[in-house]
């Protein structure tokens, strides 16, 4: 049986969305339990069966406002610190939140703790590209460390391969550095040297630099770097889809009778084509390099975003992706 | 009389389109003049007047398999390296090429020359933002420097302001830093130094730190940032732009009768609006730090891109842009 620890107070519509994938869920994987920590009385009433859920109150929230690292050490009876602690005493397997992007990293660290052998760990995204034979792009460091060492750089290309092999199933995962320049002697200092570990490890099929205006293109399966520019990279492609999206539809709106009906028509297509650069299909952002996976769930998930990341969980438990980091750097 | 150096043999269509683009120029700024630096024998007959055109034979190219630093040092027959010495020693005034960016920046550094006062000279593009009010949005470094010193985010800052006043006529620019969070005491040991820097500056409004998310919606003038980051951000956003581009050509091509209908009642609109993203609008991108203004069209550029590029460069000379921040770091 798999336990999924749930942060149901996490996120823009809590405990409503949280409760909703929970209940979709129970039906689809008998496999699996969960364990909803928030506030009882919210929660309750909305759970559909108490088969395989159980509710554990908690009288405190973490939300965006909070200092990450105050929250997680001073609001002990919050949701998400409740969670994080019963997957740390193993009484979960893995834990979910939609909540604040900080405070998760903050509670993987401290509470759910660093797997022995790696420094840092990362957060991972996984991106849909426009490749159809290459549909994701799993990003790392997307921003769980704000200062980065090459050392770091090569443990996040070993996390992300084992997750690329054993979530995703793609066989020889392509590695590449995000670099201002794709030949090898390019870079910043950091970059540098973080090219000469990655070239020396056999673990992985390390492909060289790739400049960030390739990375939606399918030319790699993983890009790593640090989590400052990581971070930086992701924010600015959901800007720059969201600049794009309501640009066309200010076109659109502003245009004459004969866009109009263009635009009518080709709503539906398009509708398709963008919900295909929608990464929530995949789930959330894994932090990897923890004891037990920790998912962040978009704050802005509806049910479905949220279901997704409940299967990812399953996923990523059952794929052993974590056991197997672990056993890489124990060695 | 204003004298633009122009490496004719940079670029993807050289020289055909710098020397169209010149000729376009030639009549509508009488105050300008062209030396045009390239091979004599495939510019003399594309030239369409002398008037205030003069053309200095050079026998080699220095192209993007060059090593900058090497080709700099090494191809002193170069269009490029002879245009940058034309600038040196105060024969231009300015410098256009399309050519190699890395070749281009290193031939600012070590041919034009810093500007004293200034540690490390910048790369700063104008990008479209979405915006009808603020439409432009500065990004500086994009590039120039793979490591970054706080000091140099701060002179970024200084730079980048003059130039928003002088040649975009912003009366008092927004200037942000680039972080991973919006508070004062998020980011990397360098952006919080650089931080700090900024705050101390009277010379800038600055507003704080930006997400990368928030870039094209008009929040700020000026986003600076480290050489690195600029650039993954840069390219991240030339990769989205068109990634979504081809998406949408994809999903017409592949639709049904009716979305084609629709496809063609809506491209006119729909090419009006990407035109509005295209940065070539503005001109190029413009090495700020030193002596001289040194412009970067794209390699990619066309007649109109490149033309852009010209009156861009007429603007920055007029504006004494380059004069004003030497004055500011000569106090």
């Amino acid at each position: 049986m798999i336990t999924i620890a749930i942060d149901a107070m996490g996120g823009d519509h809590a405990p409503q969305v949280p409760i909703q994938a929970v209940n979709q869920a129970i039906d689809k994987y008998p496999q699996v339990q969960f364990k909803v920590y928030g506030d009882q009385t919210k929660i309750t009433p909305l759970i559909r069966t108490d088969q395989r859920i159980e509710v554990i109150h908690c009288d405190e929230i973490i939300d965006n406002e909070d200092d990450p690292v105050r929250a997680v050490r001073t609001k002990k009876e919050s949701s998400m610190v409740k969670a994080a602690r019963a997957v740390k005493e193993g009484e979960a397997d893995v834990l979910l939140s939609a909540g604040s992007t900080g405070a998760l990293l903050t509670a993987g660290l401290l509470i759910v703790g660093r797997i022995p052998g790696i420094d840092r760990p990362g957060l991972m995204p996984v991106i849909p590209t426009i490749s159809s034979e290459h549909p994701h792009l799993i990003l790392m460091d997307a921003g769980a460390n704000a200062d980065t060492k090459p050392i770091n750089i090569q443990q996040f290309a070993v996390m992300a391969n084992v997750y690329a092999r054993q979530v995703l199933n793609i066989e020889r995962p392509r590695v590449g550095l995000i670099n201002n320049g794709t030949e090898a002697s390019k870079g910043s200092q950091l970059s540098k040297e973080a090219y000469a570990l990655l070239s020396e490890l056999d673990s992985i099929h390390f492909v060289g630099n790739i400049e960030a205006k390739n990375l939606l293109n399918g030319e790699i399966d993983i890009a790593v770097t640090d989590g400052f520019t990581g971070n930086a990279i992701l924010k600015t492609l959901e800007g720059s889809v969201k600049s794009l999206v309501s640009l066309l539809k200010s076109t659109f709106k502003s245009g004459g009778l004969l866009t109009k009906i263009g635009a009518f028509l080709i709503k539906n297509p398009l509708k398709n084509t963008l919900e295909n650069l929608d990464d929530s299909k995949q789930g959330g952002a894994v932090l990897l390099g923890v004891k037990a996976p920790v998912i962040k769930a978009h704050g802005s998930a509806d049910e479905e975003a949220y279901f997704n990341a409940i299967r990812q969980s399953i996923h990523v438990i059952e794929s052993q992706a974590v056991v197997q980091i672990t056993n890489y750097f124990s060695d």
